[in-house]
């Protein structure tokens, strides 16, 4: 099965898609950023986001999208901004027939290691090792997609 | 020239879309809602949302989108789900090739009344009046959208 894991964003937007064997094992398909220029209007931005967004669901199919929920930040515009680029992000999966789950970063935290106050570096080092690379994948926003990835492969039953 | 104007949301969004013509006469094309299940998951109701207003605007051709800029509520949580539903909004301007231009509240209600503290039913009242209407079109998210789009009207220059 082959997990899409999203940390949304607008000016640089997470993603990393990771393949799940019968026996659990977890393996890295790819992983990236989508970055939007900062002064472009905010439809302009969507728009980049969804392209290239549906650019890596079609090359990649994958069957469940895993998406971070918003965590709300003290600045409520840019939670607002980020909140208007998940809306996109949640409706390509919706028009790819993925299967969606949202989790927040204290589950993920906790899913990756046992407890919901790990620090950025100890999760970017569960994510290196659970998916068995060599480095951590950078920037950050991509090993924090990855992890929600990984965050679904460990929560779900069977077949979902 | 065709203005959509649309009061976003998810449990009910508001759209309208208004002919002004070369003397700047505004007249109702067409007004309406679009409902969504409040108990779906936020990523279904987002892809209603996203098939209803595109089904309205290939029915009615709109040049250009004018939106009602977020206005803060108390509730954050509400906040950004309306803002989800706005990412798809204007995502859908874009993909349609459509100008699209944002107003806030104090502007909406600046532009029809010539104050900003103007009350709902003044509000109401002067969409009624510039559109030539014989009662307040229903419901208020739908006269809300209507006022959105003759804001546009007024504010904007030659050909935008």
């Amino acid at each position: 099965m082959h997990i899409l894991g999203i940390d949304p964003g607008t000016g640089i937007l997470g993603f990393g898609v990771i393949d799940v064997a019968p026996n659990s094992k977890a393996t890295l398909l790819d992983a990236g950023v989508i970055r939007t220029p900062v002064k472009h209007p905010d439809a302009e931005r969507l728009l980049i986001i969804y392209d290239e967004l549906k650019q890596v669901i079609q090359e990649l199919k994958p069957d469940v999208m895993a998406v971070e929920k918003l965590f709300f930040a003290q600045n409520v515009t840019t939670a607002m901004t980020v909140a208007q680029a998940r809306g996109v992000v949640l409706l390509l999966g919706m028009k790819h027939n993925m299967k969606i789950f949202e989790y927040t970063p204290l589950q993920i935290k906790q899913a990756l290691t046992g407890y919901g106050r790990a620090d950025k570096k100890q999760m970017q080092e569960m994510v290196r090792v659970v998916l068995g690379l060599t480095t951590v994948p950078t920037p950050d926003d991509c090993a924090d997609a990855l992890a929600t990835a990984i965050c679904h492969s460990m929560q779900r039953q069977p077949n979902t």
